[in-house]
């Protein structure tokens, strides 16, 4: 499970921008060949090859706790460390995904997720056709039993990509039997209780913007 | 192709939230069944549902240039075409995506697309392996025809979900031979040139909020 001890005071205070930056810090040093970089990286490096700005790049790290050296920048394999434990990346959750359509199924062949400490080690429908199956070796169980599987492993994370019109009703299902927080790829808000996180996703609204403002562009010329 | 003209003027000044929610709406108006629900509906009633304020889905609306009736509220269907018109749904664009590893294959089956005015006509890979395949009937072409391609077709969107390494030198690819806006699921910041549109999303990074927030609400226990 997720913990966070040493830095928490401090975390408090982070605004999202920081959080959001920090695993495009973390991709871009573990893809590092450091044979061939050294030990070593400086912010500029870094902020010239992620196309930001060196002062961002040291406030963001200062925020992690790590530490460069004067003249030889930042040791990547401990910045890699501090990253992880400050985001809780290094203690893996383990998370249910509920609805195994097209999107759940992408998101249970993402590789990407181990990464970050995220393993999605169920999935859950509603329909007979898919329970039963296996997507990317991972079991597809009825969503009858979810709530009893939540309790039994101690799952905190929820991961919902099921049709609006059932997401509420899957997502009270998550937070009765013990979900503390939902990752809703569902398109439409849902309501937790107080001091239960939801993070939503809209894949649509970001096309909407994408198209608003390709539209608007072709519309100039 | 994506065009807009009857709204412009207003246009260039909705806030992105705006855009945000308008797929929202959209999504929810075209799953009611109106033989139950009747023709019209009211902002209080799409508030209720959504989980928002009426005052928030009247000021929204208006940006369509949708009208209710007074008591009645507005035409459902009217409703959905205002909406579709203002984003540019309503004419289909075409895309190319780039990179079909695991969330390239996701986004290649995922079927919400069509509905929102987009279709991704292929796909490409630099890998032998890949190349020839057909994902969710979609050609995985050789990333050494994508210039041509994207020119021959006239493409103007592109989807990026190559690895972090390579994704600068395919936006590069993209933005010469003719694409103006690109969808970025990289983990990598891309540079463009002015005028070019560039939208990031990253799993990694929305991951991360959700388990920092998570870690500090066990912390709180």
């Amino acid at each position: 499970m997720l913990k966070q001890n040493a830095v928490r005071p401090v975390v408090k205070a982070i605004p999202e921008p920081v959080l959001r930056r920090l695993p495009v810090y973390y991709q871009y040093l573990r893809k590092i060949n450091l044979e061939q970089s050294g030990e070593y990286i400086s912010c500029a490096r870094i902020a010239e090859d992620l196309n930001t700005l060196a002062i961002q790049v040291r406030k963001d790290m200062a925020i992690t706790g790590a530490a460069g050296k004067p003249k030889l920048g930042y040791p990547i394999r401990e910045l890699i460390k501090a990253i992880e434990i400050f985001l809780g990346w290094n203690n893996t959750s383990e998370a249910y995904l509920v609805g195994a359509g097209n999107l759940g199924s992408a998101l249970l062949g993402y590789q990407g997720f181990k990464d970050y400490g995220l393993n999605i080690v169920a999935a859950f429908d509603a329909s007979p056709d898919k329970v039963g199956e296996e997507i990317y070796g991972k079991k597809v169980l009825p969503v009858k039993k979810l709530p009893e599987m939540i309790r039994r492993m101690g799952i905190k994370i929820g991961i919902l990509t099921a049709p609006a019109s059932c997401a509420q009703e899957l997502a009270d299902i998550m937070v009765n039997s013990g979900v503390k927080a939902i990752w809703n790829f569902a398109p439409v808000k849902i309501s937790v209780p107080e001091g239960i996180i939801v993070q939503h996703e809209n894949l649509a609204s970001s096309l909407a913007v994408l198209s608003k403002r390709l539209a608007l562009l072709l519309a100039e010329r």
